[in-house]
Protein backbone atom coordinates (compact mmCIF):
# COMPACT_ATOMS: atom_id res chain seq x y z
CA UNK A 1 0.00 0.00 0.00
CA UNK A 2 0.97 3.52 -0.75
CA UNK A 3 0.93 6.59 1.69
CA UNK A 4 0.31 10.02 -0.38
CA UNK A 5 3.52 12.64 -1.13
CA UNK A 6 2.82 15.94 -2.47
CA UNK A 7 5.36 18.31 -4.31
CA UNK A 8 4.31 21.93 -3.79
CA UNK A 9 6.18 24.09 -6.66
CA UNK A 10 5.72 27.64 -8.44
CA UNK A 11 7.55 26.65 -11.60
CA UNK A 12 10.83 28.42 -10.90
CA UNK A 13 14.73 26.85 -11.52
CA UNK A 14 15.14 25.71 -8.41
CA UNK A 15 11.22 23.98 -8.13
CA UNK A 16 11.50 22.12 -11.19
CA UNK A 17 15.54 20.95 -10.30
CA UNK A 18 14.02 19.62 -6.92
CA UNK A 19 11.17 18.05 -8.45
CA UNK A 20 13.01 16.16 -11.41
CA UNK A 21 15.99 15.30 -9.23
CA UNK A 22 14.46 14.82 -5.88
CA UNK A 23 10.89 14.01 -5.39
CA UNK A 24 10.85 11.53 -8.67
CA UNK A 25 13.59 10.02 -7.01
CA UNK A 26 10.95 8.90 -4.13
CA UNK A 27 10.31 5.09 -3.89
CA UNK A 28 6.90 4.15 -6.17
CA UNK A 29 6.72 1.13 -3.88
CA UNK A 30 5.74 3.39 -0.99
CA UNK A 31 4.68 6.45 -2.34
CA UNK A 32 2.43 7.82 -4.99
CA UNK A 33 3.68 11.40 -5.53
CA UNK A 34 1.74 14.24 -7.07
CA UNK A 35 2.99 17.55 -7.98
CA UNK A 36 1.04 21.11 -7.56
CA UNK A 37 2.12 24.29 -9.18
CA UNK A 38 0.71 26.51 -6.75
CA UNK A 39 1.08 29.42 -9.52
CA UNK A 40 -1.03 27.39 -11.88
CA UNK A 41 -3.33 26.06 -8.71
CA UNK A 42 -3.94 29.34 -6.51
CA UNK A 43 -6.43 27.36 -5.15
CA UNK A 44 -4.52 24.99 -3.41
CA UNK A 45 -2.37 27.39 -2.01
CA UNK A 46 -4.56 27.88 1.37
CA UNK A 47 -4.32 24.03 1.82
CA UNK A 48 -0.32 24.47 1.56
CA UNK A 49 0.09 27.15 4.17
CA UNK A 50 -2.48 24.84 6.36
CA UNK A 51 -0.14 22.09 6.41
CA UNK A 52 2.87 24.38 7.04
CA UNK A 53 4.22 24.88 3.40
CA UNK A 54 6.28 28.51 4.21
CA UNK A 55 8.44 28.66 0.96
CA UNK A 56 8.51 26.40 -2.51
CA UNK A 57 9.77 23.65 -3.11
CA UNK A 58 8.07 21.52 -0.51
CA UNK A 59 7.31 18.13 -0.16
CA UNK A 60 4.52 16.80 2.06
CA UNK A 61 5.47 13.18 3.08
CA UNK A 62 4.68 11.21 6.06
CA UNK A 63 2.41 14.27 7.58
CA UNK A 64 6.02 16.36 7.92
CA UNK A 65 6.51 19.54 5.09
CA UNK A 66 10.33 19.33 4.11
CA UNK A 67 11.54 22.77 2.47
CA UNK A 68 14.04 21.60 0.07
CA UNK A 69 16.59 24.44 -0.71
CA UNK A 70 14.98 28.17 -1.46
CA UNK A 71 12.92 28.66 -4.75
CA UNK A 72 10.29 30.99 -3.22
CA UNK A 73 8.27 32.41 -0.34
CA UNK A 74 4.45 30.96 0.12
CA UNK A 75 3.74 34.52 0.56
CA UNK A 76 4.83 35.39 -2.83
CA UNK A 77 1.95 32.70 -4.31
CA UNK A 78 -1.02 34.39 -2.53
CA UNK B 1 22.65 0.58 -11.44
CA UNK B 2 22.52 2.59 -8.85
CA UNK B 3 23.59 5.70 -8.13
CA UNK B 4 25.07 6.73 -4.78
CA UNK B 5 23.07 9.49 -2.62
CA UNK B 6 24.63 10.89 0.85
CA UNK B 7 22.64 11.99 3.57
CA UNK B 8 24.48 14.71 5.75
CA UNK B 9 23.61 15.12 9.37
CA UNK B 10 24.41 16.25 12.72
CA UNK B 11 21.80 13.97 15.08
CA UNK B 12 19.47 16.99 15.90
CA UNK B 13 16.00 16.24 15.64
CA UNK B 14 15.35 18.17 12.43
CA UNK B 15 18.04 16.16 10.79
CA UNK B 16 16.75 12.30 12.27
CA UNK B 17 13.63 13.30 11.13
CA UNK B 18 14.41 13.68 7.86
CA UNK B 19 16.49 10.76 7.57
CA UNK B 20 13.46 8.81 8.97
CA UNK B 21 10.99 10.22 6.66
CA UNK B 22 12.91 11.94 3.35
CA UNK B 23 15.91 9.94 3.02
CA UNK B 24 14.48 6.29 3.67
CA UNK B 25 11.81 7.26 1.20
CA UNK B 26 14.07 7.29 -1.97
CA UNK B 27 13.74 4.18 -4.19
CA UNK B 28 16.15 2.03 -3.16
CA UNK B 29 16.23 0.34 -7.05
CA UNK B 30 18.20 3.54 -8.03
CA UNK B 31 19.86 4.95 -5.12
CA UNK B 32 22.37 3.61 -2.96
CA UNK B 33 22.20 5.70 0.34
CA UNK B 34 25.04 6.56 2.79
CA UNK B 35 24.31 8.13 5.94
CA UNK B 36 26.79 10.78 7.35
CA UNK B 37 26.41 11.71 11.20
CA UNK B 38 29.31 15.07 10.60
CA UNK B 39 29.62 15.49 14.73
CA UNK B 40 31.20 11.58 14.54
CA UNK B 41 32.34 11.86 10.94
CA UNK B 42 34.00 15.46 11.59
CA UNK B 43 37.11 14.56 9.07
CA UNK B 44 33.85 14.55 6.17
CA UNK B 45 33.02 17.62 7.28
CA UNK B 46 35.78 19.33 4.41
CA UNK B 47 34.02 16.92 1.84
CA UNK B 48 30.69 17.87 2.54
CA UNK B 49 31.33 21.40 2.10
CA UNK B 50 33.23 20.90 -0.95
CA UNK B 51 29.98 19.61 -2.35
CA UNK B 52 28.33 22.70 -1.04
CA UNK B 53 26.64 21.45 1.86
CA UNK B 54 25.99 24.64 4.15
CA UNK B 55 23.67 23.39 6.88
CA UNK B 56 22.36 20.32 7.62
CA UNK B 57 20.58 17.98 6.86
CA UNK B 58 21.02 17.68 3.32
CA UNK B 59 20.92 15.12 0.74
CA UNK B 60 23.31 15.11 -2.37
CA UNK B 61 21.74 13.12 -4.87
CA UNK B 62 22.51 13.15 -9.16
CA UNK B 63 25.22 16.20 -8.87
CA UNK B 64 23.09 18.61 -6.76
CA UNK B 65 22.73 19.25 -3.00
CA UNK B 66 19.33 19.62 -1.21
CA UNK B 67 19.03 21.39 2.08
CA UNK B 68 15.92 20.02 3.52
CA UNK B 69 14.71 21.93 5.97
CA UNK B 70 17.62 23.62 8.70
CA UNK B 71 19.09 22.01 11.44
CA UNK B 72 22.25 23.49 12.28
CA UNK B 73 24.90 25.64 10.27
CA UNK B 74 27.46 23.53 8.66
CA UNK B 75 29.44 26.20 10.16
CA UNK B 76 28.98 24.67 13.83
CA UNK B 77 30.07 21.17 12.28
CA UNK B 78 33.86 22.68 11.69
Amino acid sequence: MTSKAIFYHAGCPVCIDAEQNLAHSLDPARYQLEIVHLGEQKQRVPEAIAIGVKSVPALQLGGEVYHINYGASIQDLV
